[in-house]
C-alpha cells in the first residue's frame, strides 16, 4: 500500500522582498536564526517559530521514511493566502509561491506533492490560478475556510467549487483568521477553540444553505483537522434542524445526510475523537493527515490511525492512503509502509 | 430513584416594565400572542418566540410526568442577565428575576428548583446575591460564560467562583454573547457553532491559565451542552500541550488530567457523542439535561441517556439523577420514574 499525508504545510526557505517586488506593507517573511531555525514574520511581528522541515526537502523525505509515509501533499502556511490584499497583489503572491512550492517538491515530484493557493478575494482571478497551477502540476487547491465575513456558502465561493468539481481540482479548506481571537489572547486558544469552529461553521454553511444541493456531486472536498467540531456536533444540529424552522428553511435534509458530499482529514489527536469521527463520517472518507511540521501537527506520522483500537485492516489501509490516492488520484510510489501497518 | 433535569430555562409570564422600574432602555419583556405563544422582545426587536411551558408551571409539571422526570432545576434565560447595565440596575434586575423564578417554583417546590443569576459585572455585588438567592431557597447560580471579553480565567471571575466554593453554592455555566456572530446571521448557527466553542473556550480557560490550581476543589462547576466541543477536542488540546510551550506556560499538568474538576450536562443529542463524553469525563461527571423547553432541547427529556447502547444501569442512574443529586444536595423526591428506566 501506499501511506499518503495530505495535510502538511511548507514554507519557503526565503522568498523576495514582496513590497519591492508587489508593492503594499506588512507582508511576511523568513528571518532564519540559525541551526535549522527560523522566525516567520509578518512585516516587523514574529508571528511563529518554525524549522527547516518547512522548506528542507531532504529534511522532510526522511522524516516521511522515518514514519512510513510514502507520499507527502503540502499546503501553504495560511499566513501566505493575501485574500485581504489588492487583487493584482494576490494574484501575483499565488503564482510566486505556487511556483516556489513545486521548487520544494522538485527534489522527488513522486513523493511530494504540492496544493496551490488562489486569490480567493476575486472569482475569476482564483479559478484561473487553480487551473494554471493545477495544470503545472499541482494535485489540488488549499482555500482558506472564509474570505473576510464571507463564508462557504457565498455565491462566488459556490462558484469557485463548481470551478474546482468541473476541471476536477480537489479542495483542501483549511481554518485561518480565527473569529473571536479578541477573546483568545493566550495558550493559542485560536488554534484549539476558533479553528475548530472555524471549520465546523464551513461544512454547516454549505449544509444549512442548501448549497449542497446545488454543487456538482463530483466535487472532492475535504476539511481539515477532522472537519473541526462538526462530528462531535452533529447531532445537536440535527436535533435543531428537526425542530426549529429557521434552521432548515434552506436545508430540504437532515443536515447528517449530507457526509457522503466532503471529506474530512485524520487529525483529531485521540482514539476517541477518531472512533467517533469515523463513525460518523465513514472509513472512506477520512484521509491520514497531519500538520506536519508544526508542534500542534502530529508527531509521528500516521500513529494515531496505525494503533487504533477496533479499526479494521480494512480501514486502516482506507485512511492512511488508499482514500487520498483516490480523492488526489495519485499513482502509487514503491511503499516503505507497509511493514508498519501493525 | 429521582431523575433530575438539571439544566431548563425558564421566562416568567410577565415583568414589570423595566425602563419604569430601573432605567435605561432596551429591556427585554413579553408580548403574549396567545394561545400559550409569546414572542420574547428586546426593546421593539423580536428576540425568539416561546410558549408557556416557559412560565406555567402546571404545564412544566405534566410535561415532567410525560417524560419521567421528578425534579427540574430551572435557569433564567441568559438574554436576562443583564451584565451590561450599570451596577446598580443590573443588581435590581437580578433580584427581581430570582425571586420571580421562585413564585414559578412555588406551585411545587419539591420538584420545581431554581438557579440565580448574579450581576457578574461586579464580583462583591455578584457574591451577595448569589449569597442572597442561595438563602432564600436557590440550589445554586448560573452565570453567563464570560463577562465582556473577561473569560472566565480572569481575576474577578475566579474570586468569584472561589465564593461559589467556599459557601457551597453549585454553579452552571452556560454560554451567552457569542462570538463571531457577525459571521453566523442564518440558521441559528451562534446556538450552532459559537455556543460550543465559547462553551469550550470557558473550561480551557480555567484549565489553561491554572486557575484549577488556585481554586479549591470544593468548588462544583457544570459546563452546558455537555461542555460545548471540549471533549471532542481534548486530544488536539494534549497535543498542543505537550509540543508547544505557550501552551503549557501556566498549566503545569495536562489539560486532560482537569476533567475531574467540573461537570458536564448530558445535552449532546446523539449517542456517538454522548459515549465520547461519558468516556471523556466518566459516568460521575455528565448529568441530565435538556435544555427544555426550547426547541434546540431534547424534546422527550431523558430519551438519550435512557435509550443509551452500552451504558450499565448503574451509569444510566447515575446520568439520569443521582449525580445531580449530589452535585445540588437534592432531597428525593417519590419517584415516578422507576419504570421508564429500560
Amino acid at each position: 500500500m501506499t501511506v499518503v499525508d495530505m495535510h502538511t504545510h511548507f514554507l519557503p526557505e526565503t522568498w523576495p522582498d514582496l513590497s519591492q517586488k508587489i508593492g503594499g506593507a506588512d507582508w511576511p517573511w523568513m528571518r532564519h536564526d540559525g541551526a535549522g531555525r527560523a522566525m516567520l514574520m509578518l512585516g516587523d511581528k514574529e508571528f511563529r517559530p518554525v524549522q527547516e522541515a518547512c522548506w528542507n526537502s531532504a529534511r522532510r523525505l526522511e522524516d516521511m521514511d522515518r514514519d512510513g509515509v510514502d507520499i507527502q501533499i503540502m499546503c501553504a502556511t495560511p499566513l501566505l493566502f493575501g485574500y485581504q490584499r489588492p487583487l493584482q497583489h494576490a494574484i501575483q503572491n499565488a503564482q510566486l509561491f505556487n511556483d516556489l512550492a513545486l521548487e520544494i517538491c522538485a527534489q522527488d515530484p513522486a513523493r511530494l506533492k504540492t496544493l496551490c493557493q488562489v486569490p480567493l478575494q476575486d472569482i475569476d482571478a482564483a479559478c484561473a490560478e487553480a487551473s494554471r497551477a493545477f495544470n503545472n502540476g499541482h494535485v489540488g487547491v488549499q482555500i482558506g475556510n472564509h474570505v473576510e465575513e464571507k463564508n462557504l456558502d457565498d455565491e462566488g465561493l459556490v462558484t469557485f467549487l463548481q470551478h474546482c468539481a468541473g476541471e476536477k481540482i480537489p479542495v483542501l479548506v483549511h481554518p485561518w483568521d480565527m473569529l473571536g481571537r479578541e477573546r483568545m489572547p493566550k495558550y493559542m486558544l485560536q488554534w484549539l477553540v476558533a479553528m475548530p469552529a472555524e471549520t465546523q461553521l464551513s461544512i454547516l454553511s454549505l449544509i444549512l444553505s442548501g448549497a449542497f444541493e446545488r454543487i456538482s456531486r463530483d466535487l472532492k472536498i475535504c476539511f481539515a483537522h477532522g472537519g473541526g467540531s462538526f462530528a462531535f456536533q452533529l447531532g445537536r444540529v440535527d436535533n435543531a434542524w428537526r425542530h426549529r424552522d429557521i434552521v432548515r428553511q434552506d436545508c430540504p435534509n437532515l443536515p447528517s445526510s449530507y457526509t457522503d458530499r466532503f471529506y474530512v482529514d485524520s487529525a483529531v489527536f485521540s482514539h476517541d475523537a477518531l472512533a467517533l469521527l469515523v463513525k460518523t463520517m465513514g472509513e472512506e472518507r477520512v484521509l491520514l493527515g497531519s500538520d506536519y511540521p508544526f508542534p500542534l501537527g502530529e508527531q509521528t506520522v500516521g500513529e494515531l490511525v496505525r494503533s487504533q483500537p477496533g479499526f479494521s485492516s480494512r480501514a486502516k489501509r482506507g485512511i492512511l492512503g488508499e482514500n487520498a490516492m483516490r480523492f488526489f488520484d495519485l499513482e502509487a510510489v514503491s511503499s516503505k509502509s507497509e511493514a508498519m501497518l501493525a
